[in-house]
């Protein structure tokens, strides 16, 4: 096995989007064991997201035994992490926030080449990426002691009470799989790493190849953080693949002991299948994707029409339209003000500005499933179009044919959404009924007389994670009250959220000790 | 499809163990649409447990239609049924508990002839049951609004923040097993009907084999708590089947939405198999049985061995040894003080007197079984013996056997219990480590010293649901501190709880409402 340190490697020089301020030091290794090593060498390279050529850095190919190691050394680190107490992992969670800060020049030089996504983005990614490692430690540092439910000893009652203590313990070591359209909040230093390391759990996180070189610089950083705090090294693993086999290898380890994804529903639930193959069930929880209905009622007033069509076309087309929670399905009424609503969208549409995806996969993944739907659909409006970019699109088909056809209930990740206009409020809630799971779902236009949708309202809560009156998905908030997650087909574990303080307890479990002596 | 009420049918004559105060009314039928209904009746027989004789109580064989029928009524009840408040809930539950208190003789003259349990114990489940559902109740009436987590709106921060409360949602119509070693407690009225209930999720029972007539007749007993609380009538449904297909075919259906179980790894990873042929994943609640090793430590008091023995012999035989946290596992050292013990529980294990088991076929197993162990390891004492009884066991090995022989860890249902000796702490330590999945263990003759065991102790929890310091693991205490379930094999959803207050969040998953208006 190659253990040689990567800064053994001579530093790439950068090109493409973004001009490095700095050398850009990629080591094209995993990190394994508390080394930047690899087997096979130079297997993929990063790609640039605007030209669709490669970038100068190069990747090594995660091989069986590497991921093997990767996985008994997580359950090592699991072994001696377990036991330090909330406010030193607190400390590792500032630390890390501390040392992507310190890097956050190259972070950003490197995310802009492999992502195309703005500077402005990206910035605003890494602050979140930051404060989500703070929240999980602000929370171990204000309740140091977890959740606790304490049963005093009853001893006069016939039969006798022992002292119960209800206390929580990490599941084990983590698998995270970053997701493409997050390359910071989502990734390596993301929501799935800062929770599992705040409840007590190490982590293996597969890199994701459209961002393989965001992710090793990002490791670089996190790795300096779990060295100054003088953590287990394998604290914290990343292995570097194209091929999916080693996706698969890792959530099927009897060393790990839950799975975090995000990302499309074809392979979370690959990998929901291959969990499925285990001998111990664990915890699997992927997000999935949704279409984040957006319902206009009857009563919008026409003087709302024109704002509310200009929200939905940024929400729809803002970060490219790749956010899980963008508006992709609009349910209008046959009203003047949804006319004007209407109308308004398909000009807004019209000018959007051609936009570079994430990577040429997700492009070329757009163009043809665009392309098939609008063989199926009317297309309402185009955006204005350029080379290796994708165009916005609205289009439109009858409810009856949406209720018809599940692959119009498939996700375009993109900047595109579907309207389907209702007849009366008794339509629109027979649909409701049969909506698939979703992540969030809006209600627009409401006049300030809820109770009257009291059973419309009611039948959407059952169908999504998130109810939203008159704002756009768009914007997860991330806090305490925040729900990611829903209803099958939007994620595969309706009883969790992938955002939000409450990400952490996916990643604990009960302990009760009976008859031991009082804590206090 | 017959949907003659069952009053129609005459009245059996009870026979058997217990003689009945009044006429056993058994419908012999399944409770479904709110009707007791059959297709197919008189398929199989109640059998006594005593006699292994049939018992003149006749029950049906629910059809393929019927629990389809049973699932589709479970969803259509769910929709007025998770409107009720709390409140309500509450009530249905507390009536609930007053019917089965009004039912009592009735229930438990039935329950001796089906399962042999004394009266004393019957009584004791009995109230048991009722306290369950009171306790959910009581939990309902203190926090009627449930777990809310309220984030305010923060309108001059940049970008505001809309307000988003955090609440929750029942899942759905819930898939629930009757156990066979908890006829009251575990089955029809059990605490998993009753989390559920309390949740605001419908349930459809699959009434255990044996005791089909308990199961019918504590039906009866809800079905009159149903409608006196004007509660929609499929709110709760029970079927009757001999044939583990209408199982498979439960917890495959669409409706379906959480399945919670108490009973053999075999049936219930059978179960989970089926689970995950499903379309849409739905939580499985398995509680699949457990060794529940007792570790006496080096340091155990000569004083203090024979009360110890004493102690782990009642705690194996008692209830014929069928409870889910019967020690089935004794790691004793080479001490002076071990010796005595083993000594002490060899004695008192060879005058246990001859147990009548619950059902035939758990006799019929634990013959099996033990014949089984007796060629593969040494027998230590044999309890006293009668014709259709079980004797009490005590078998021992070596640990090196233990760990290579996976058919020694296999829960045998009934008064047996395995010794093992070990020769010293770091030995122990060792076996620890891997330890499959118990739900309980404990620790015995410690001297006040605990931190000396720390590293001993912090290893065990991790391989429990929960740990006990110097007290048998049977006697389970109701209360929110208590954990029952525990890493897998001890049941195949490590994050949940199947008795106490926490049970009921099995049942509930997280809902975000952004920008309502704020509820107080």
């Amino acid at each position: 096995m190659t253990q040689t340190l990567f800064t053994a490697k001579a530093p790439a020089t950068s090109q493409g989007a973004a001009t490095a301020k700095q050398p850009l030091n990629i080591s094209g290794r995993h990190y394994i064991q508390g080394q930047w090593q690899a087997e096979k060498l130079n297997s993929f390279s990063a790609i640039n997201a605007v030209t669709f050529e490669p970038l100068p850095w190069l990747f090594a190919e995660c091989q069986a035994t590497e991921l093997d190691n990767a996985c008994e050394a997580a359950h090592q680190a699991f072994l001696s992490y377990r036991e330090k107490t909330a406010l030193e992992r607190a400390a590792l969670l500032r630390q890390m926030a501390q040392e992507l800060r310190i890097a956050a020049s190259d972070i950003i030089a490197i995310a802009r080449q492999e992502t195309a996504l703005t500077e402005l983005r990206l910035q605003g990614e890494l602050t979140r990426t930051c404060n989500q490692l703070l929240m999980f430690a602000q929370a171990l540092e204000n309740q140091p002691e977890g959740l606790v439910v304490l049963d005093k000893a009853l001893p006069e009652r016939q039969p006798p009470r022992p002292q119960l203590e209800l206390t929580q313990l990490p599941l084990g070591p983590v698998a995270v799989f970053a997701a493409s359209n997050f390359p910071l909040a989502f990734s390596v230093a993301g929501g799935d790493t800062a929770s599992a390391l705040a409840a007590g759990c190490t982590v293996v996180v597969k890199a994701h190849s459209a961002h393989p070189a965001t992710c090793d610089r990002v490791m670089q950083a996190l790795v300096h953080a779990i060295e100054l705090c003088e953590m287990p090294k394998a604290v914290l693993s990343l292995v570097q693949a194209k091929s999916y086999d080693i996706s698969h290898q890792l959530v099927k380890h009897p060393r790990i002991k839950a799975m975090a994804f995000t990302g499309s529903f074809r392979v979370g639930m690959a990998l929901k299948d291959s969990i499925n193959q285990r001998a111990e069930p664990i915890p699997c929880y992927a997000e999935l994707g949704s279409l984040n209905p957006q319902l206009v009622l009857p009563e919008l007033a026409l003087s709302s029409a024109t704002e509310l069509a200009q929200q939905l076309v940024a929400s729809t087309t803002g970060s490219g339209g790749q956010l899980c929670t963008k508006p992709g399905l609009w349910l209008l009424p046959h009203t003047a003000a949804a006319e004007l609503l209407l109308d308004t969208a398909i000009s807004a549409m019209q000018q959007v500005q051609p936009q570079t995806l994430l990577h040429p996969g997700i492009y070329k993944s757009y163009q043809a499933q665009t392309a098939e739907r609008a063989l199926q659909v009317k297309t309402l409006a185009t955006g204005l179009s350029a080379e290796k970019q994708a165009s916005a699109l609205l289009f439109s088909c009858s409810l009856n044919q949406l209720l018809a056809t599940p692959s119009l209930w498939h996700e375009i990740f993109g900047p595109s959404a579907l309207v389907v206009r209702y007849h009366s409020l008794t339509e629109l809630a027979a649909f409701i009924e049969k909506l698939p799971g979703q992540l969030a779902a809006t209600v627009h236009g409401y006049q300030h007389n809820l109770p009257v949708h009291h059973a419309l309202l009611t039948q959407l809560e059952y169908q999504v994670g998130r109810i939203i009156l008159a704002q756009m998905p768009t914007g997860v908030e991330v806090c305490a009250s925040m729900q990611h997650g829903g209803p099958f087909p939007s994620s595969s574990d309706v009883r969790s959220t992938s955002v939000g303080l409450a990400a952490m307890q996916r990643f604990l479990r009960p302990l009760c000790r009976q008859n031991f002596p009082a804590s206090d």
